[in-house]
C-alpha cells in the first residue's frame, strides 16, 4: 500500500495557502483583518504533518483536513498575540497591534469556526472529536502557562505539559487525524501521533532556546519570555543550578522590562541554563526518531524523522 | 406525535446547570475560572428554545445538545465582555475584570471548544453545521459592529443585520437544531427557526431599548452602548429625526465617558428615538409570532408565542 511515490507535500502545502484564502466573508471589514492575518505565510509544520500522514491514501479531502490544521492553528496563534500583547507575528503587526485587543478576539473566533465548519465537510467522529479535544488542551496550557507567571517554584513536569498542551497536542492531532483520514491501522496511528507529539514538544523546547538567541538569527526579538515573566527551560535550568545569590539575580530579570540581556545571557548560560535545555531537546528527538521508526509506511517514516531533524536543528 | 404532554422545560433546565458543572477540567485555574463564569445562571432562552423545538421526540441527546447551546453562547459572552471591556456580567465580575483581558480570551476559547466536542458525541452533521455556522456569524456580527461605532451614517439595514448576527442568528439555530435532532419535517424546521430570528432580533431590539432605562428597574448600568460609542436603533432614529443643532448634541453624546444621562435621555425621547424603536420591536413580535403560527405541534407553536410576548414586554 505504498503509494506515495507521486506525492509532493511542498506542492500541496502551495495549494493550502490558496485553500486559506478562498471563500472569505464578503464583509470588508472582516476581509481586511482575514487577510492581514494570512499575508505571511507561516512554517505550516502542523499542515505538512498531516499531510505526510494522509499520504498513503489518495483521499480527496486531504487537502481540506491540512486547511483546516493550518486554520486552527492560526486562530490560536492571533488570541497568543493577544494574551501575550505581542506586536509582531510573522514579520507583520500582529492584529492587537495593527487594529486592537477587540479585533484579535473576535477574528480569532472567526477563523476557528470557519475551522469547524470546514471540518464538518470532511466528515469523521474520530477526526472531529481529536481536534476539538486539542483545542481545548491548547487553551489549557495556555492558561496554566499564564497562572504559571513569575512562579520560580514550577516543576520540569509543569513545563513538559505546558509543552504538550500548548504544542504537542497539535502536532499529535494532526498527525493522528492524517493518519485516520487514510484508515491507517491503529498502531501505525499511535506511533505517527507519538512521533508528533514529541516532535512538537522538542519544536516547543528549541522555541524557548532561539528566545535566548540573537534575534539577528532569529528575525524575533530575544529575551520576549524573560520580559514577560515566563519562566522557560532555560531559566529553569539555570534557577536549579544557581547559588542563593545567582537566585535572586534571576528572579531580577524576570518580567523585568529594562532587562539587561548580556547580563541575564551570560549567567544563564554559565549556570547551563542553555546546555541543559539543548540536552532535552536531543532527549525528545530520540523519543520523537524512536516513535517514528516503527511506523510502517517507508515515505511516512523518512518524512517524520527528517521533520525531527528540522525542529531540533533549525535556527529559526 | 403529540409527545410533549409530560415534558417540564423548566425543570429540563436545571438539569442542564448540572450538566456544564460536570466534566471539568482537573487543572485548578481552569475550574476556578470555569465556574466563576457559570456562577450566575443566566436567562437560559437559547437553551430553552433548543428544548422546546426538541420536546416532540425523547432523543436522549436532547439536554446534551442543550448544554452545548448555552456552552457556546456563554463562550460568546466572555469574549463580549473582552471586546466590550465590561467590568460585571450577570451580576458578578466579569472574568476580564477579576482576572484580565488574557483569561477572558482563554477560558472562553475553553468553552468554545468544550462545546464543539459534547457536540460530536451527539452527532449529525446537519446540527453540527449549523452550530459551526452560527458561531461564525456571530464573531462577524460583533465585528460588523466594532467597525461601525461612532458612523453616525450607519444604515437601518446594517444596524438589523449586526442584530441578526450577533443575537437572532444563535436564536435561529437553537430552535433550529432542537428541531432538526427531533426529526422534525423541513417545513416546521424552518418555522421554528424563522420564528425563533425574530425572537432574537427582537431580544436584541430590546436590549438596546433597555440600555437607555432606569439601572434601577435592569440591574445592569445605563447608557453603556453610548458610552462606548455604538450606535444602537434609540440613537438611529433619534438621529433621523434631528436638526443640524440636535445632531451636533446627539453625536457629542457618542463615546462620551462624562455623559450627562438626563440630557442624552430627554432629547433622544424627544426625537422619537425610543418610541422609534419599540414600534421596530413590534414589528419583529409580530413577525416571530406569525412565524411561529405555522408550527404544527401545538406545544411548541404556543412555547415560541409565549417567549415572544417575553421578550418583547421583558423589563430587564
Amino acid at each position: 500500500m505504498q503509494m506515495t511515490k507521486n506525492i509532493d507535500i511542498t506542492k500541496e502545502l502551495k495549494i493550502i495557502e490558496k485553500l486559506i484564502k478562498s471563500d472569505i466573508s464578503k464583509e470588508k471589514t472582516i476581509s481586511r483583518l482575514y487577510n492581514h492575518v494570512f499575508k505571511s505565510k507561516g512554517k505550516k509544520i502542523r499542515s505538512r504533518l498531516n499531510l505526510i500522514a494522509s499520504s498513503t491514501s489518495k483521499n480527496k479531502d486531504r487537502l481540506k483536513l491540512a486547511t483546516v490544521i493550518e486554520l486552527l492553528h492560526t486562530a490560536t496563534l492571533v488570541h497568543d498575540d493577544v494574551v501575550d500583547n505581542a506586536s509582531t507575528r510573522r514579520g507583520n503587526k500582529s492584529v492587537n497591534s495593527q487594529w486592537s485587543n477587540s479585533h484579535g478576539v473576535l477574528i480569532g473566533d472567526y477563523i476557528y469556526s470557519k475551522a469547524f465548519g470546514l471540518m464538518i465537510e470532511i466528515g469523521g467522529d474520530n477526526i472531529f472529536a481529536e481536534l476539538a479535544d486539542a483545542t481545548n488542551d491548547i487553551s489549557q496550557g495556555e492558561l496554566i502557562q499564564l497562572d504559571a507567571i513569575s512562579d520560580i517554584k514550577i516543576s520540569l513536569n509543569k513545563l513538559k505539559k505546558i509543552s504538550y498542551f500548548k504544542t504537542g497536542r497539535l502536532f499529535e492531532a494532526s498527525a493522528k487525524t492524517g493518519a485516520m483520514l487514510a484508515k491507517t491501522d491503529k498502531n501505525s496511528i499511535e506511533s505517527i501521533g507519538e512521533s508528533a507529539k514529541n516532535i512538537g514538544i522538542l519544536f516547543q523546547i528549541k522555541d524557548d532556546l532561539l528566545d535566548y538567541s540573537s534575534s539577528l538569527k532569529t528575525g524575533k526579538q530575544s529575551f520576549q519570555d524573560l520580559r514577560e515573566g515566563k519562566i522557560t527551560y532555560p531559566f529553569f535550568y539555570a534557577l536549579q543550578n544557581s547559588s542563593q545569590k545567582e537566585k535572586k539575580q534571576l528572579v531580577s530579570f524576570l518580567g523585568n522590562q529594562n532587562l539587561n540581556e548580556k547580563k541575564a545571557l551570560k549567567l544563564i548560560s554559565e549556570l547551563n541554563g542553555l546546555k541543559k535545555t539543548y540536552q532535552l531537546a536531543k532527549r525528545f528527538h530520540s523519543k520523537s526518531v524512536n516513535a517514528a521508526s516503527t511506523i510502517k509506511n517507508q515515505f511516512v517514516r523518512q518524512e517524520m524523522i527528517e521533520l525531527a531533524n528540522i525542529a531540533l536543528n533549525r535556527e529559526k
